[in-house]
């Protein structure tokens, strides 16, 4: 434990049995060479302010397994994100604990229950374009909860239909974040974001075809979005999202 | 000329002058082979319904002077589109009598008006997202007039603030066929598709900048628009809609 | 209902009940909020014509199967398009008065017989470059067909033999519109685009390989044909194009 | 004015001269076809809560100035943004009492000053990567700036020299957004979203060469961060960023 | 069959029975109406010397049949390309006297044998740059034997070990033409390039991985060859290049 | 001179005064390490029948007047390629002898004249798609003729009236070699290589705008042609065409 | 062998029973066209010092079987790369001697044991981002050691907690080179040029999703490394780095 | 200057003027937070070995004068890359001292001579494919002779003419380090990479034309060469290899 390391080491000074000169050096290097693996999980609690979150695509099984396990040790609440239905079979055997939910591929792992937001508390609104944006969307919507936030939804509000979104107008305009999830054309968070004056930010998805390129055009089209005040996050990324909640919470 | 070599031919047979082997052998090839330079344009002028309009992008200003007074000669309307300002200057020295507009980059050389459809014509309407997508739009506009269509304008009504777009909805909602030009992310598009029941072609421009790559991203938008019913064109082609005319003009 | 809301409001104004200064902060914000679900429906059907057709890729069966009948209530003609051959086998269970057609992936239902146009009727025609574009061909002019079209087909008329494609012109010539599905270099449409003078709708398709990138190639090439009066679809789509229909039908 | 016109209309429903039914119809147009170029832009600054910002990329000085002219009658503080010295040495003569700074390219016009924040208001943070960044950097700082934010600036701290940019890292956990403006590959994004908890919006920048494709490189490295709470604008999009400031200011 | 219409048509202007102005309206549009089929094939067989070569991919085994039947009754000898083992086993129940290759994916129909070259005769040289590419050299170099030419093979000589491209320098001055075959980065197309006077045609593969794309990497480097006389098929295209033998077979 | 060297050292070896271990070990590294640089030329010259031709594009005017003098010295025929108006004169200032065409922009020394080819010589055909298309087309035609092909030119026949193809059917058909140079979207080569059973070799070039992409639009067009016998070179490549001429010239 | 065939004719012309002249035309062609297989080998092996690595991918189960043989015969250690686990399965079955890793995919034939480099030996440092890159990590650093390296392992050190990179520092400073392995953003190879003087190489993996597009995101990423020093490889290409060990080994 | 608050903080600790619990507070934070610039500037000097290389690209001249007078208050050697000829002059009259190369664009500053490297010293090569490529072979040449390699250059040596590399194969086998820079197809590199054991630095140039892409083709072909050892940098740069020199220089 180098917290215990500079103690020693601030001692050996206070002592003489060190220089300030040879301190010195060693001091110099130290933050980087003698940081343990622990240390490393707390700074890093406190950088980010919220427990590790795994993302389970690319991963195995078993690594998933291990290394939710060791978060578990240290935390209340553990979220993996991308975990596909099949690794999710085996993840539940090796952690019945968790739950997983197919659609927003989220398995949780949490002690005790943490206290909602109340019904007048400031909200995130996530918004989508089509019944296929769901998995998405409810990723996103499930994540923010899990981090505390107040979160209402807005399902299958695309332009091809644009009624359906001035339908949510007033929602829209009280919101304090908005996640807009999209594929296709993605036109539905440009129009959003010419709606509202808090900050949007745009979930392209891959739902599509043919020059839709798995998304890129949906990427394209908000990162082009007219409207200011709206950034883009990558293709599909229902999961990244978790700065963007509220101090209250 | 020749529809008067195949009468010749087949008088030829009629007399006797010609086998009927021989007459065989001949027309087999003669569409191919024998048709001269004036029988094409008449040809074409049959196929497509309008006189040629000359693509001056690429050409000298030598080339166009040419070409546009070879159809002058035949027609009494000729139309050249995308001559930019500089080559304009010289073109207009060797042709006095043309007309040119520098923000639709439209030459027109006219002998006599031709009758305007009245106030209760069917319309087309071009509709433009912001002031930068107006060369264009008035380029489509004035193509459409130039054959014969009414046109009804509605430019800058992008969906940054979707307000100005609902406030065409009436106009929108009659039109035979809408021409909507929209450049940076081509949501105006998508909109408009999903507010009318007529034909939409999208023409994406290249206004935008960095991620928009000169009119991609606006051009995958409307390829990928969740409306049906909308087509689209090339990338700031607003001269190449000759056809989607009305019947009725 | 909001009508009945709107006629509430109307007479609470007219009975002296609400203020004028009430009543018109209300309705300002009106039809943006308080749009019910049904209303909706019925404005888009106003909005386009047709009944909703259903974009069934990227939806799970049970989806497919809940929105159709919920159409189907309202509707008495009701089109799935993009729906694969093993998805149908589940949906076809619960819908079993739906009709699937394996080569269009298209799934109907229809209550009573639709008057069909006669051979007099003005035509589309819908032209296809080789045996592998006849899905997409057959998903367009079913489609065409559903939406009370006369359509005339001719298939597998691409350029590497242009005998074909002229075999096909008297037809060609008097056409409504051309619906052209190529895939390769879908050069077929530029030739199309060069023999006729109505608009022609290129639907660029994913048949071919290597630097095809699964219909990139066609798709620029349509965008790029020479011949005016050529808008394009994207690549593979057959379905979205119904508003090319005409207005007789 | 359509407040005035509702009110009319109200007062007619009120005193009997319009029947319900009759209102009625009107009323459920209205939104879309009445209102007028004003009420417009009450509106949006309502949706919005600033003024309109001008983008002037792609117009012509003449039309920037009209444009401005407009806003600066109903404004106190205008902006503009992305305009050209060449562009702005015409601007200025129409509008002298206009500000310009070249190297973030802004117009300003602003009538009054406005109330700075103090020194312990919460704060934004710009950090760019190397000196060609600065001047996204700054237009995203002075606009900012402009819209009532306290910011603060730390640039060239590119991870080249990693230890730069963690000579700042006691400021960086303090912010409450952090506006990241990187060029070459981007990486200075994705380390910056691993040290802190607030949000972070990366700008890419087109600062580079070869591979880097003008900007591409820093925005696909900025889209795959893989550090959460990171969202992306388009390339060199200092301006956009108007509604990521704080609910204090 | 149209030639005995032609000779009906021209005999009965002969006879007095067609006047010579009837006549020429209908040989106006008989080119393009009233060819059959089979003449079709007649002149394509003409226009290009060989028999249909029938593209397997992207048909279904039962298209297959029916098309080589067809062509089968009319040439002696026909070939498939591109047939996937799984297809041919399918295919080769409903033609038991094809003969099928699972290396070059060709399937041949050959009813006689034909002549060989002999051992002086001028051939054309396959070459290929590693194991992986052997497919399309075998696909390249069988389709060329089938049309008659004397082929040289000479696999495997990539530039990783450029010696043993120059093991093969003497056959290489002395071919006809040299067929290409690379994957990787394709680098052996320009090396022979630079080596021969004879044409090269070189045939990217899509053997690699990563930056590869697929084969575009080797495509984009034959493309740029700087050795002149290089010319470059589509990536994986072994089959089409059927006219590039020569005169004397 | 290294033959001298050779013939020095095998000459030693005969004479006792190396041996034959000695010379064997020079031997085997002598082709790489000692050849000097008029062989190299020689070697060239053996190797691709044809004197040095210089690709101007992207050197200076000085080391252009430099290598072409060189050239000039070992050489009665040089040609230059892609020299741009402004660069040709300043060279021609160099090299007063030399003839310079702007449209092709080629460069050409030639000591004493060539003899021509007679009428009823084997001739490649150089088919162009549109006006713009004719530098190109005039490069690989005058490059063609400088190797001393004969050569037919007919330019302008693009598909968008494909009668002027046809037109041109039966000098096609009679051709050893078609250079097929097209833009927009290059479907001529489609058409063409339908038509004929020799070789087409197509070159697309960067005429078309938008979607295009400066020629990319043709180039995919081109090697996804469904003709066979179809193979391409770089976009606007007229130049390196020089080894598809023939035997006879 | 070639050396035979060059001593034989070295002595023939010492022997005055070829003459100089003669034995000069057969040396200028002779490393060209009598080079033999084995020669190649050898001639290889000093050419890059090491055995013949086999790349497997791509290759079937029984040319790896008979490649490795061959080379077994040689060598006393042979290393195939890229062995799918499904592949190794059959290969194992034909080389038992053989030792196949399932995570780097690598397949070892070795006979004897090498020697390994002391604890005080120089070493490689092989450095990941992430759990998911260190397949392509072990590739990397399995090569190696193969090739004799000491090698030193820090996986799983991306820059999302940019401390765990940190506490590498004084190994980092002390390699002789790092292979710097990552996927999504690729930043990690960046950060880790900006801290040594060593050359780094960049491997960028597949590992990401959406606008990652199969690595070409960190691939970019890392050819725009500002730090210099920096040079890349293909994707997931650990195995390719054969020649960046060190003169000790 | 931190060393010196380092140094007062530990005699603090030692005086008993601090506690070792606040030390080890301040100390925890100080490595971040403290750093002054000059040490930064040490520090940097440490990690890498050289002074700082200024990458003038998109700098203005004004900055550059600035950032490499700083760095020449320091530094008896400072490098200037990337510096276009307009820029040079204004600069070279800030810094009258300086040195500029206008083909390799580089901008030096000296202090004394640096001792060159004997004709015996390990060298780097650096190869270039064509007369085009000569200035980034120069800016890296010049570049490591800066930092005190010793270079050969062998220039001109493209596959095209693959005896000219050849030429230089003995030169090639006892290099250090190859640095080899082309354009076109960019072969050079993987024919070179197949003839030598060391490590080979590809370096892409944007010489060509068409679907080179600026570089691009180059780029893919370097990284996709099948000879190990083969790592690339970006397209053009020949200035950021400073750390591929050898220990001994």
């Amino acid at each position: 434990m180098d917290q215990i390391k500079l103690e020693e080491l601030l001692s050996s000074v206070k002592e003489g049995e060190v220089s300030v000169e040879d301190a010195l050096k060693r001091l110099e290097s130290l933050p980087f060479e003698d940081l343990g693996f622990a240390r490393l999980d707390l700074h890093r609690d406190l950088r980010q302010g919220v427990p590790e979150v795994v993302f389970c695509q690319n991963k195995t099984p078993e690594q998933i397994i291990t290394i939710m396990k060791k978060l578990w040790e240290h935390h209340d609440h553990v979220l993996g994100t991308r975990l596909s239905p099949d690794a999710a079979e085996i993840v539940l055997k090796g952690l019945p604990e968790a739950k997983y939910d197919p659609i927003s591929k989220l398995l949780r792992l949490s002690r005790g229950e943490r206290p909602l937001p109340g019904d007048d508390a400031p909200y995130g609104m996530v918004v989508s374009g089509g019944t296929s944006d769901q998995p998405v969307a409810e990723e996103a919507a499930v994540t923010m909860e899990f981090l505390g936030s107040r979160v209402i939804r807005a399902y299958d509000i695309g332009v091809s239909g644009v009624h359906r979104l001035f339908d949510q107008h007033a929602l829209l305009t009280e919101a304090d974040v908005i996640i807009s999830v999209a594929g296709m054309e993605g036109a539905l968070t440009s129009v959003v974001g010419g709606l509202v004056s808090c900050p949007v930010v745009g979930v392209p998805t891959s739902v599509g075809y043919g020059a839709n390129f798995q998304g890129v055009a949906a990427l394209l089209a908000m990162l082009n979005a007219c409207a200011p005040g709206i950034a883009v996050v990558n293709i599909d990324n229902g999961f990244g999202l978790r700065s963007f909640n509220f101090e209250e919470n």
